[in-house]
């Protein structure tokens, strides 16, 4: 399991007061960015290879709505992992265990130039799974 | 069903150089939002009632990715209507036909400073179902 | 001068329940994109190209704050033009002609994969130059 | 002076593979939020007052295009305060001093449901000079 802190400002609200729902969807995926960085993956360096992760699935659950100056965090794992896709359980919890919103995320590994299905290089696999 | 025009700006895209995969929910909020504004019903409005509508789930699946600069279309439909929500089918497709992004988006009507739901409009529920 | 509409949705706004202040520049983008379309100008041609134009500065002054809902409108002109850089006047009116914000935008021709200035190219000078 | 971090990730950037320009408009308002409560001052507890804190002017230069996954850090100042607006000096900056944006932000105090100014709470104003 991963885990990344966000915090809630002005830009991630809308006018109901509370976190506009799409948002929710960054939080998710800067801890996914996050998670590849820990593990030694820079995506910039995938893209250069021409290699991308593309959301190819979400389904999202909307709990409680995130307020402004929130301090939250976002627990991520590998729910499913496939040759040319993987699965993500990732929820946006508070420090007392609050559930604000949760995502299964599923994540194609993709050549860019041609928008075609690539095998996720190993490394990802081993290092994601054990750390799940 | 109703349509809704959606042109990419560079604001939509991201470094992958497609359509951000979080900005087709905003693409699907503003087709929800003029189809509301086209039989007559102001959010602005009902935000001063203090009720709002709230995206309670959402199931989207990405198939093609947009690119900058595309005019594509999204078609939106009520498929499920109960007291306090709805839910929307929602498609974004080109001038083809083809698919692009498809989402079920399920919307609860919320008394917003309580953050409790509350029964649906009348007129709401009358004109969408008929619309539909 | 180029006039584009512009439709406020939850996504512009934040908690403070009008817009965010950093989306009035998403709106004057993308005049500014519909207006070198109009011209006949694609960017997404000229990224294939390697050129695309960078924002290097801009002056805004946020007059009345926008909100959910409302329709508006940019007016754009070319306030100044030179070999490898111009700068638009652009400002955010309703129908009444109130103004809501306003903006001079230096927007440079780059070479992307140099990050280099380079030349605008000759029709968009002209063409812009009769538009204004 | 004060100091916040920054990571560049894919909601920020766009098809020409850097930071989208109106991004780092947020990323000077998140070191602003940060800065407030840093020096103990909730804006959510402000917004209940009805006071707001609204962006009125900026002059922004775009140096150096920030790329994905950077890490960059935030450096704010304040170079003016009146009784009910004060003006930011803020820079974008990485570990090398290498400067990618700049800009003047000067920021209102107002009421928000008469969107009038109104003087600036006095702990703000000895606060922030303090610590500049």
């Amino acid at each position: 399991m991963f885990c990344w802190p966000i915090s809630i400002y002005y830009e991630n609200t809308d006018a109901g007061g509370v976190v506009y729902h799409a948002n929710y969807l960054n939080f998710f995926e800067r801890a996914r960015t996050e998670w590849l960085k820990s593990i030694g993956i820079s995506q910039s360096q995938l893209l250069q290879q021409d290699i991308a992760f593309v959301v190819k699935h979400c389904d999202i659950s909307f709990r409680i709505a995130a307020k402004f100056e929130q301090n939250l965090k976002v627990l991520s794992n590998m729910s499913n992992m496939k040759k040319a896709s993987m699965t993500f359980h990732q929820s946006l919890i508070d420090d007392d265990g609050n559930l604000y919103c949760e995502a299964h995320v599923t994540v194609a590994c993709v050549n860019l130039s041609k928008m075609r299905p690539t095998a996720i290089p190993k490394q990802i696999i081993q290092e994601l799974m054990r750390a799940s």
